[in-house]
């Protein structure tokens, strides 16, 4: 058995946000399956998905400040890629360093995650509007 | 036709650790797969997954020097999720760099991996206990 | 549905390379599938899959600036695994950072990529040579 969706997300703010509760609410075929996985990939290369700690927000926050200084925006002084401005080549790094899609697995009619983890939008632009995802359920 | 279990790790300590013969003992429906893919997924925040040389020990060591410098300990004086230590944070951000899942091909009972490659368990915290994983195979 | 094959890429030069125009010639089978997903796992530990921008061309040349910056080849000084040479131990760590898996969506018998989205062959050594992949695709 196999389900795909386009789901499109709320735009968000530059910085790491958790986003299970939007999934799931887009994701109501879940509950058919009682194992697979679910592969959520994200259509675009200035944002990325991450799996993460769902419970202190400062963790988003903290996350923000360090890829914020692994990744610098004053190294555009090196770039070539620079017409859309300073977030922009190293919104598409952090993009590769975090990853286009996660892939879960479905237990049970939910997804099988730990205790602690919830899935994250990471928005590296500064303005980068509604972001779309493809999720494609696969299992039993 | 798919599986799914559980594994529960022995517990390793902080750096990187060559898992795959840990994972094998645990995974014998492997060989009942002609072709597909095994999904391997760790339930945790502050540990990761990741595929890696799987032959000189000094490549896990000197992976454990790299992450140490790339993401200091020292990072948590700018840092608001500290309640744990210096080494939670950290964690947390090595968990996404590397991943919390890797998705390996599964041909004729075996995973089809490069010759020198080999799945590793990324224990970043200092004391990170035992780690529990979900396998998922799914082909034919 | 699932379909397997090995596809041995041209040998590239160090840095970042769009290949999506490679993988899909070699992947005629794709036009079967109304929907599900691609793995596109690269059987080697010093070379990574990643997606990101498919239109410009410096992209490509500021993630190499990026990553040998991020994981200098001066590192080497601090490593044991040095026997092959400055640009082999950097190679393994860019390659878990970077990955070696992509999962992709497959959608009316496309990869259902973003506009702006191509996979990309990292080459981490100064002489990869080719580099082999194992495609999966699973659906209906």
């Amino acid at each position: 058995m196999i389900i795909q969706k386009e789901i499109i997300l709320s735009p968000k703010s530059r910085g790491f946000h958790l986003i299970t509760a939007e999934i799931l609410t887009n994701l109501t075929e879940l509950k058919s399956f009682s194992k697979g996985f679910a592969h959520i990939f994200i259509k675009h290369t200035s944002a990325s998905i991450t799996v993460n700690e769902n419970a202190d927000p400062t963790v988003r926050a903290d996350m923000e400040t360090f890829f914020n200084r692994a990744v610098p925006e004053s190294d555009i002084r090196t770039f070539q890629h620079t017409l859309e401005g300073p977030d922009d080549m190293t919104s598409h790094i952090k993009s590769s360093i975090l990853g286009s899609s996660v892939t879960l697995p479905v237990t049970d009619g939910s997804l099988n995650l730990g205790t602690w983890q919830g899935i994250y939008l990471c928005e590296h632009r500064n303005r980068g509007g509604s972001r779309r995802l493809v999720v494609t359920i696969y299992g039993e």
